[in-house]
């Protein structure tokens, strides 16, 4: 492909992508296809030479589209929202034409330094403690990693390294092998699954600690859980709080929890993955109590602040923690800047992989285009949507909710039975016009609705809500058992 | 940002990458800032309303430019090559613009499914055995990672945690814990440093076992290495052998090593980051030597293949080893495919992030606009010139060549005392006209030149070299000593 057809080919890409987000509501946001649907679409091997662009696109159009799923759509209600922003789509573009990898600073200066600046920018906007910053004097700083699963496990492998330390001083009896063995970390059971998988990935016993019917995590469960491990000889080391969980997005009260972890020297990491960017907004800054206790805290900007995956961003207290961890040094990686510090990160030290993206440029793109007002308003946007829907569920005498409207998720049944909600997600999926996922509660079937697009606005929620109760009264005239049971809606 | 603004930009933006690569000789290979040279050019906050992109792009061009090492201009022969190519760009901003995360299948069917297609398509170019790709009947696959560090990382824990369960077996007095810290894992002393960090990572002892002067790891020592452990107590698990170590490209010999790992059940990983791209030239062919002894093999296609990072083609033996070492469940994560098979993979069990990218578009893109012709044409002109330098460097008395050309990378030296190349070097780097980096060999200090753009033509190699001599030349003359002690250029 040479410069005039990739400008061909860029030009047409560009119109592709305008197009798609301005269609994007004429799309099944649920694809129709079987598993394998592909495979017999594309031949077996690389063709023997090149093809042309217009080959490569109409194939795009023909044989990938119909197999995705469209997470960009207001129908999209399933998980958390996944970003994407035009200034963001052009970022990722410059950054592959660039085609740097950031090993060190030499390695292009640009990409340590805007992510520094980046991750300050969020920072404060975050009104996240000064000591978390690159800007502060101390030994804290921020990094983009690619997940916040790998922010959960980076952070729990620095508190083991910094325990191991910590314990060898206090039991100078017990080799390494021993202490590490007799480590133990905690999230509540709430937590996401990449918590669990911390645990397993970096070696470590992973507890989930029981949460009370609302999905809190309690003190006392806490503080019981620790000295019961103690007194079986292990040594608390990591606990991951949560802001905003995966299945309700409860948060945990980071001030209690945060008390207990200094008292007993663990390190409290806070996964803050989806609703850590509400902290944007002056009136979720209460959700900042006790985040002075953190030794790390991590939220995904490529969730709900509209950059694209991947963009994880991390903050520690102290970032030689995390290059206590992860250093290894070999004469190749040697540059210009000879110490280690958080104005400056060898960034490679804070992370698993040598090489990384560019990936501040397409969060510098994101943060300036839209400004704090028009990153603001977004979130403002999906939390009155959500406000909205919860609304519409609890006028329908039909449904519950099961918990308040949390940020841009909304958690609802039918009364009654589990089945009844089960056949509603069954059919709702079946159509394929709004994608909902599931999960359960203490032992309720539950539907989980989330503003996830950018593109959304009411009518979107009202479509979605007309799509739901149009099953749900198929749903229940299947049933007419739950007409008895259960008051019916009787507008 | 609106789709009008957007169409605007991307096509500003296409036209500044086009640019870009057409005059990429005329910019200095390295930057010429300061550490810190972005800070005060930059506001400290992000700007309260939105702006223009006429602005981001002035900015990008102001400011982040200068502070950019073109990792692919043709003047750049550091490291090892970084991918990037037109049709990759391409499939970046597409991958960008859909903004799907593949958590499972469902969440699009078109991400899981080509990049099943793609590994295949991949792993038979290189004519990878059969047991290796999802289209085998068995349970072996391949999957995109982020990176080498990942791939060597997440074999290191299936290793770990099969051989947990195989010596668990041999010995049930001794409990997990206890096996886990007596596990040891081994690879040559010229591995990259991404494999020791693996052992930090996944708390596995990693021993580095002394090579010959050739680089080369040889029988006996590893024997030698494992029975000494055998002895001490210590169960050996994990080998990882290296196809292109990082230093000077040497290989290990995988028929001998993979023996001796069937022997003793330890875990064969292959990392060709760099040199398995040379695999798609039948003349490469004998490197896969051995190869059928390898539980897991992975190569870069973000190296040599011309795709941007981040595409780090892993295949493993047997996913199940993958998936047992990695599963967490969560109702959340359940979707439409109950059973895990190779050829309809949940990779999120084969990775260390629950998300991940639609890295295989930009792959297929690629594979396809270049075709296997334009793709072993890339390899091959890469090793030509690596051969053309070689012979330049031969041709010119005062340097010598401390082992052959092997793929893209030359290692050379100014003959006599370590101080005439040290000074060499850092000649060059202040002029900043090529990028090269140092090494050490036997004590030797040495440069590696590595041929890593796809524009590379036969006039950059002689400018290098012109460089190269014309620095040599203030070097000794600088250093009359020499010229007493060796044979000078009589040319």
């Amino acid at each position: 492909m040479n410069t005039e057809q990739f400008k061909e080919f860029g030009y047409a890409a560009v119109n592709y992508i305008a197009n798609y987000v301005d269609t994007m509501r004429t799309r099944s946001v649920l694809p129709d296809v079987e598993p394998g649907y592909l495979y017999d679409k594309i031949p077996d091997e690389i063709p023997e030479t090149g093809e042309d662009w217009r080959e490569l696109l109409k194939d795009f159009d023909e044989i990938i589209m119909p197999g995705i799923t469209h997470w960009q759509s207001p129908r999209f209600h399933a998980f958390f929202p996944t970003g994407s922003s035009y200034p963001a789509i052009i970022g990722e573009m410059f950054s592959a034409a660039l085609g740097i990898v950031g090993i060190h600073w030499a390695a292009s200066p640009a990409c340590t330094e805007l992510e520094v600046k980046m991750m300050n920018w969020l920072g404060k906007f975050m009104n996240l403690p000064e000591e978390l910053l690159n800007s502060s004097k101390g030994p804290g700083g921020g990094v983009i990693q690619n997940s916040a699963s790998e922010s959960t496990f980076l952070c729990l492998l620095a508190a083991k390294a910094k325990s191991i330390r910590r314990i060898k001083k206090l039991h100078p009896e017990l080799n390494e092998d021993e202490i590490s063995s007799r480590l133990i970390a905690y999230s509540s059971d709430q937590a996401n699954s990449s918590v669990e998988k911390a645990g397993i990935l970096g070696s470590i016993k992973m507890k989930l600690l029981k949460t009370d019917h609302d999905g809190n995590l309690n003190r006392e469960v806490f503080l019981e859980a620790i000295k019961n491990d103690y007194n079986a000889g292990f040594f608390p080391c990591y606990m991951v709080a949560t802001l905003g969980t995966t299945g309700i997005c409860t948060s945990d009260p980071f001030d209690i929890i945060g008390s207990i972890c200094k008292t007993y020297n663990m390190w409290l990491h806070i996964d803050a993955a989806y609703a850590g960017a509400a902290l944007i907004l002056p009136e979720y800054k209460y959700f900042l109590k006790g985040v002075e206790y953190a030794d790390s805290f991590n939220f995904n900007p490529h969730k709900w602040l509209l950059v694209n995956f991947d963009c994880s961003a991390l903050w520690v207290k102290d970032a030689n923690d995390l290059a206590n961890a992860l250093e290894v040094s070999r004469i190749y990686l040697k540059d210009n800047c000879e110490k280690e510090n958080t104005q400056l990160p060898e960034y490679r030290n804070w992370q698993i992989s040598l090489g990384r993206r560019f990936r501040a440029l397409k969060l510098w793109f994101t943060l300036r285009s839209y400004g704090k007002k028009g990153l603001q308003e977004h979130i403002r946007n999906h939390i009155n949507l959500a406000n909205l829907f919860h609304t519409l569920v609890e006028n329908d005498s039909r449904f519950e909710t099961v918990c308040p409207a949390r940020m841009g998720l909304v958690c609802f049944r039918l009364k009654g039975d589990n089945k009844y909600t089960e056949q509603l997600h069954e059919k709702l999926m079946s159509r394929r016009n709004i994608y909902m996922i599931a999960a359960t509660l203490n032992g309720k079937f539950i539907l989980r609705f989330v503003v996830c697009s950018r593109l959304s606005i009411e009518a979107d929620i009202r479509y979605a809500w007309q799509e739901i109760v149009s099953q749900a009264d198929l749903v229940l005239s299947n049933n007419p058992c739950l007409l008895n049971g259960h008051s019916t809606n009787t507008n």
